[in-house]
């Protein structure tokens, strides 16, 4: 049996259906074309017709050239009535897409509640449906909805499903998992049974992670004899989400020796999950298995020092195979050995008997003690350890700031922030308001410096956190608040922590800009372009 | 073979290990007594010795009494030296834990590479340390690391170390996949290859979600014959987490027959790894299996229409099982139940069918879905109660607050707050300082208020808690913030949500006092007494 596995991606369409995830057509688009790139063999783009964000993506997919077969979405005509003139199977065949995923109903009890039939009706609109799109020269991937369900129920009338839609000409006979509730042992000896029933067909899996179960149910599938696995990037999906392709992806293809995708396109797994997840404006769990930030992160301090001494001591993997990377993460439970490592994957050379290396490590240690936290902050980190080995070079510093919350009974509040720098030997002075003090600040900052450093106005605080340490102190705490920041390449974490919100925050946000101007490597516009006579701007 | 699983929580432990993840020796006690009410029997709650907080936490929770059985981990004895003048293995005998999890090598690699020894040494290692402990009169549960790919390149050795463990008297022989790189179908084989090897002996399961299949590989290890999963809430842990116990418990009883709680407890599932989440302060994924808020939402129109005549059409289970709830976009009568027993317990009469029903029906969903929590804020929702019920007799009003907070480089920063108010006719204007500018609103509330009210200054807030809800939005985000406040005589928990911290903070403290005074029922002294001839009290 052939040991490659076809991929159909369906972010464009189920993914679509999960909560918060909103995707206009130019979104669909750019995300097409990454994965194309990724190497998927199948985009399912939409619906088409069931809106204008659709329709616009059919038309504008056809002039990328996309190597991936782009994918129509639609259901089995209504019940009596004649295919040819069914309004949304002329709409998939209007798309000009090439293949068409024809959704039916293979559960008795599906038939009859859902959609309020008889079974030989059922079983004629599936037909009839697939031979249409097939004799006007589509591609037709069927999806069998509640294929599990509906074997576990009636296998004879799950099947004759399938043979009905392999009788009328569909390319791929998909087995879904609608409601994601089957079991690992139960998709392997169903999909065993079929592939005795349906000898010729190539088979397809299609899984829904409500058990938490969908990569491992693809992958069962797989091993029982499916070849075209359908799921999402970053499992996006109605409920709990479908299959996640970046597992499925490398678990078939370095774990189980099946061939998905080409080993330079794998290494772009990794930016493709995330460039995905910018696009569709969802933040990524740090923890997702191969592309999360911390899927290769190590943060014990025994372990830190085993993987030194060889990394296939606490990775599965090799993280460069999808294109992550080992992360150390600094805390309490490590030392010097973390600090030293992360020194070196920035570039720095801090050698560990030296001044400098001391310096840091005590410095580190000491605010840690006060409730700093870097293992979340790697840029702040970054900053310490490039200030400690003299090569920082500050392009503004700090002069005041001023924050005020007003508050009228039945008025909206009020926030504004007034800040005070030294750029480029000008003084700056600002004033913004925000929706609240901090955003405020994050404002009056990016003000009184975007005029210097016009790279930042495409970077954008992407998290906000803020922790209450010894929350015993209620309102006299200290607090910890991290902030975490993007821009088109990078994402980066800096910190802040006092007894005062609003002074954790300013400190977290200043290290982010500092980090931003650091790794951008900008230059300062000659001083005195944009200052007055009193060396004061004022924007 | 007996159905029934041992449910072994490392949240404490392990789970402390994920990125973000730091728990105080109050939370983990917090969390602890909220596991032992979900049925869990095992609670590892740390390594003894390790640093304060497991020590205090050891020390405390044995005032709890609770009925899990409470554990301590730590590794084998150091190379080449005694068990029982090994300090790490004295720290477990002296921590008062019921049980011990010792950690020790299976994979020929790591005992060369890691701990730097022969395979002889590390057997021994083995071997005294269990023999010590269970001497001592400990429960031993053998969790034998990288137990997958030690049985891969060495199965002799790996069978080895778990034969050498059974033999020196270990209850459970517990196999890890560390780095969480093995594949479903190799963890059925090698445990049931093992369980032929050390046939009178326990088995347990540790698993990784690296893969993410930390599910599935617990799962088929439980098919393959172990009888103890070891696993955290919400999944957290080092890298990508270990295996999630809020989807393995739900999975192995209501899916495979196996008996791991009581049924009214798995009913708790939703709320304890909420609580839990709460605690970790965490963002809960929306689209967590079982326990997430999109688990059972239905968000497609054919999806909708076809629960509403029958829900097992796009529902694997129903979600009242695990104390979850269906989320469709009809009106819904969810939280009616919930208001009418609050109602009940502090003594108001609502009659579920009058106009004060629906008004503070209506009213708590509409903030449930602008941000608020009432399931941590019992005194606000008991005022929301009160409201509605025409019984609260406001005894002060609000007119307005000013918080103001400056920072000048190389001075301290500076946090002001100014409230006016009217108590009892008068209008009362006052500034207070603080470490931060909520503290400084708090004591500015409480110095208006306190000479009306004197008891007021027995009341002091306990906890403090900001939470950012909708974390991409960054610092425009909102935020909620959650505080609890005591007196000698009780505790009680208010809440506030705003885009701006300080607003939300305000509210939840107004709350705080609101409360204080209806609970307390004090009456304001004469009018007057206080106030000068412009009606104006000045602090």
């Amino acid at each position: 049996m052939s040991k490659t596995i076809s991929i159909f991606d369906t972010t464009l369409r189920d993914g679509t259906q999960g909560e918060g995830i909103s995707l206009s057509a130019d979104d669909k688009l750019k995300i097409a074309k990454k994965l194309d790139d990724l190497g998927v063999h199948y985009i399912e783009g939409g619906i088409p017709g069931s809106n204008s964000k659709d329709i616009e993506f059919f038309k504008r997919v056809q002039q990328l050239g996309l190597k991936a077969k782009i994918t129509a979405f639609g259901s089995t005509r209504r019940k009596e009535s004649v295919a040819d003139q069914d309004a949304n199977l002329q709409r998939i065949l209007q798309s000009g897409a090439h293949a068409a995923t024809l959704v039916g109903k293979s559960w008795d009890f599906h038939v009859h509640t859902a959609l309020q039939t008889t079974l030989e009706e059922n079983l004629a609109m599936i037909y009839d449906s697939i031979a249409f799109l097939k004799r006007s020269g589509m591609e037709v991937i069927f999806d069998a909805e509640h294929f599990f369900d509906g074997y576990k129920h009636n296998p004879e009338y799950a099947v004759a499903v399938m043979r009905k839609a392999q009788e009328a000409g569909a390319d791929w006979l998909v087995m879904c998992d609608t409601n994601g509730g089957s079991m690992p042992h139960e998709i392997y000896e169903i999909v065993t049974s079929l592939g005795q029933s349906v000898e010729s067909a190539r088979l397809g899996i299609h899984t829904h992670n409500d058990c938490e179960l969908a990569v491992a149910n693809a992958l069962t599938a797989v091993q029982a004899g499916a070849r075209q696995v359908q799921g999402t990037m970053n499992g996006y999906g109605e409920r709990c989400g479908n299959a996640n392709l970046c597992s499925v992806i490398p678990n078939l293809q370095l774990k189980l020796g099946y061939e998905c995708i080409r080993e330079e396109q794998m290494k772009q797994l990794t930016n493709s999950a995330r460039y995905i997840s910018e696009v569709a404006n969802v933040n990524m769990p740090v923890n997702q298995p191969y592309v999360g930030n911390a899927a290769f992160a190590h943060k014990g301090g025994i372990h830190v020092s085993a993987i030194m001494r060889d990394s296939r001591t606490y990775e599965h993997i090799a993280p460069e195979t999808v294109g992550n990377k080992q992360r150390v993460l600094v805390s309490e439970l490590a030392g010097q050995s973390n600090v030293l490592s992360k020194a070196k994957d920035i570039g720095v050379h801090l050698d560990p008997s030296s001044e400098e290396a001391r310096s840091v490590i005590d410095k580190i240690k000491e605010l840690e003690h006060q409730g700093y936290q870097f293992e979340g902050a790697d840029a702040s980190l970054e900053l310490l350890i490039r200030e400690a080995n003299g090569e920082m070079k500050e392009l503004f510093t700090f002069e005041s700031f001023k924050v005020l919350v007003e508050k009228s009974a039945g008025k909206a509040v009020v926030s504004e922030a007034f800040v005070k720098l030294n750029v480029a030997g000008s003084s700056v002075y600002t004033a913004a308001e925000g929706n609240g003090p901090v955003n405020a600040l994050d404002n009056a900052l990016r003000k009184a410096l975007a005029q210097y450093f016009p790279a930042l106005r495409d970077m954008h605080l992407s998290d906000y956190k803020v922790r209450v340490l010894d929350e015993k102190d209620a309102t006299a705490a200290k607090v910890r608040v991290l902030i975490e920041s993007k821009n088109y390449e990078n994402t980066w974490n800096t910190v802040g922590v006092s007894g005062n919100v609003i002074e954790a925050s300013w400190e977290a946000l200043v290290d982010s800009f500092r980090h931003a101007l650091l790794s951008e490597n900008i230059e300062p516009p000659p001083s005195g372009s944009a200052v007055s006579s009193n060396g004061i701007v004022n924007h």
